[in-house]
């Protein structure tokens, strides 16, 4: 069987809904559904999740809160009528809605915006299963609550529990097709918590691992994942294959597509992934998988990410001393912040950050703290890089794949500032001056793409 | 004025002697003279130091020790001889060995090791300072006891303290030419303590720091710095000048021309230093610098070494986890463990070691630890690999050098294992398999100094 998710938009509008009903029809293998809260039709829609953290926005602050609700509701009933679906449904919706917004007060803050924001892809997946059954697919709305989806106790980045994974194999036995709500699950004491962002992702991919779906298939509205950022290359090509680890990889820097938690729950047990768009499902789609067959190029996708700053630390026969490197990164440890990469020479040390993380407070501490507690002679913070990095399976193996990389990069006329290769198999990292970014994005894409993109048109 | 170090093999035959004298004549700011013990004559000769070696040996065992005695008196006898000397300063220094000998048992077994191996400086100097007294070149030796050479109480690699500079920095005012043995220090209860490896440089370094000298002249047998190991590149390029640390970079790799911790005393005050042949004192030698001129060459020297292993970790959402690369150090550290590189994708960190540092036991327990404490997907070590590293002022600023250094690589058909750059500004590692290290040190020599070596030439 297979594990099929619907996101935002695919889900938006009635129009939307009949053509995931077209996709479930058309595979009987196609027999778990997971769904998100309608998001936005057009571009300057409103998703219904932003609509509901107004609404308990409100209920929170004892405001008006009809209005709101109106609002909410207007959304399901245009889905409905679109759907030509009668008016219960709508009903149903309604009074489970108003049920939430009467816990304010006597739940914690937080727990109501969680169940507001929950209740969009629960009430979604009410909808969608009651019109599968108007037009004779056999379904049933699966609560997350009944099904067992059981989480550990953090708001708004909880995580299934291994028996969450027990509870939910069962339903590889439904009769009916299930469907399911994204994005959260329950406590042992029966509380409502969401995964974080990109969490119907999550829902997918637990589900899939506890049925031990063949595939999951992930649906969005784009053909593929592309191998670079189509706002900086025109048309890049389309990744058919990737394997779990390149596309961990290529998320370093923003490849958004898929949430990087949300691979876990399959890359354990190996299922595949296919990310494939509503909008057009007879396109092959990208495949996620664990190994696969080597093509031409010995690059998968290259991806860039700015936003980073470098912690230069350097200190006369720093290379003697045993524990330096490790006292450092206990200093960065104490002020929360994680590091990307470690580059060092033999008396100095950078540490790669992200620079959201810092604060001139922050800076300030850890410069003093590195020279009196580690007695460096130079200490300081640069700001304003960016990070490239290149990705494929078996390019540790490709001789002189970073030469030509190196060389693409220097004809940009940017200099190369830090090259990280040597720990993962399938990435190399080359961090430059934000400035030189996109242009040497292009021309990456130029020297290790352009000609099979050419081919393929 | 200046402060010069003659090595072993510059003071190791009266015929060197003179050579050490006529240089130390030819310079009248040449006031202060350190010298090492009688090194080797020829390639089959024994120095003093490994004489004294075995004698202690023998003192320590309780063994005859008068042959061994002889031994060593001999080749000060034989110098004397050819240095026309008489034979009271054989006399000071046999009853100077016979005293230190007479200690054996009353004294811990290292410090009379100590005592015995610092005679040979020692004794070196007295006869020194009595030849140039007998050419007309007034000369006194200097104990480093009467001296204040204070240093902490580490056998075999002690420091000199912050005092030692106070009471050394008087020498400067000395009538005579000061000659000074190499190689020793007193602490502060008087035992005398040994420096590590390459000891009289670190001698010469201290006594131009507390003299505040204009040059720290250190004499041996090349004419200079070459700019790649001539064992493996045939005729390398003279390295003219280069600053502290491009020299310390060099270190990395084996550059054994000067002993890294030797530099410290000089670097911090910014005393320049030349490395220069007491058998060809007219060739104007390395200088080494805080700041130099730039040359038409990015790049300087490259030296290469191998005796790396590879500590290869991963773990699926590792760089999620704050504090896992600063847990994976400490497990290290625990097991006394340094380290020189730590490359790192996003699911994986490789710690670069050298490969002495371990054992199987070591290697399995920290492998367990890392799986056990760090529940890390893959845990292994993989050996074999060597280093090489390319060094230049600028070449930070040297867009495409990285690229020129990837292309002459990947040429040599070896895989380049890792890459380190970002961090020193005048580095950039490349970590490959051991097999192909000469080739390419080969390769990068002909991309960055053929030419001008043939324009040298």
């Amino acid at each position: 069987m297979k594990v099929c998710k619907f996101g935002g938009t695919s889900v938006a509008s009635a129009e939307q809904i009949k053509k995931v009903a077209a996709i479930v029809q058309s595979d009987p293998t196609r027999r778990l559904i997971v769904v998100s809260a309608p998001g936005k039709r057009f571009n300057d829609d409103i998703k219904v999740t932003d609509l509901l953290i107004e609404l308990a926005n409100a209920a929170l602050q004892q405001d008006a809160v009809e209005e709101k609700l109106k609002n909410v509701i207007k959304r399901y009933e245009s889905n409905a009528n679109g759907l030509g679906l009668d008016h219960v449904i709508c009903e149903v919706i309604e009074s489970d809605l108003r049920k939430r917004i009467a816990e304010a007060g006597s739940v914690a803050d937080e727990q109501l915006m969680d169940s507001l924001k929950a209740s969009g892809e629960d009430n979604n997946a009410k909808m969608i299963a009651a019109y599968f059954d108007s037009i004779g697919l056999k379904a049933k709305y699966m609560s997350p609550l009944e099904a067992g989806l059981i989480v550990n106790d953090l708001p708004a980045r909880a995580q299934a529990l291994p028996k969450a994974y027990d509870n939910l194999s069962v339903l590889k036995d439904s009769q009916e097709i299930v469907v399911f709500p994204g994005f959260f699950g329950y406590t042992e004491e029966g509380v409502l918590r969401t995964f974080e962002r990109g969490g119907s992702d999550i829902t997918g991919s637990i589900l899939a691992a506890a049925v031990k779906a063949e595939l999951y298939e992930n649906f969005t509205d784009v053909d593929s994942v592309f191998c670079a950022n189509p706002k900086v290359v025109n048309c890049p090509v389309e990744i058919q294959e990737i394997t779990y680890r390149e596309m961990r990889e290529l998320s370093y820097a923003g490849f958004s597509v898929f949430h990087d938690e949300a691979l876990m729950p399959v890359y354990k047990i190996g299922i595949p992934v296919c990310i494939k768009n509503t909008n057009n499902p007879s396109a092959p789609g990208t495949r996620i998988v664990s190994v696969r067959e080597s093509n031409h190029s010995p690059v998968t996708g290259i991806s860039a990410d700015s936003g980073f700053s470098i912690l230069y630390v350097s200190k006369y026969l720093m290379n003697r001393e045993i524990g330096f490197g490790r006292k450092l990164l206990q200093i960065l440890e104490d002020e929360n912040i994680s590091y990307e990469h470690t580059p060092s020479g033999l008396d100095d040390i950078s540490v790669i950050i992200r620079s959201h993380q810092l604060t001139s407070e922050k800076e300030d501490r850890i410069v003093k703290r590195v020279e009196t507690e580690l007695q460096a002679d130079d200490v300081h913070f640069r700001h304003d890089f960016s990070m490239i990095v290149i990705v494929g399976e078996g390019m540790n193996n490709n001789t002189g794949l970073a030469a030509r990389a190196a060389t693409a990069i220097s004809k940009t006329g940017a200099n190369i500032e830090m090259i990280n290769q040597g720990s993962s198999e399938v990435s190399l990292v080359f961090g430059v001056r934000k400035e030189f970014e996109n242009k040497i994005l292009q021309a990456l894409y130029n020297e290790f793409f352009a000609l099979s993109a050419t081919n393929l048109k």
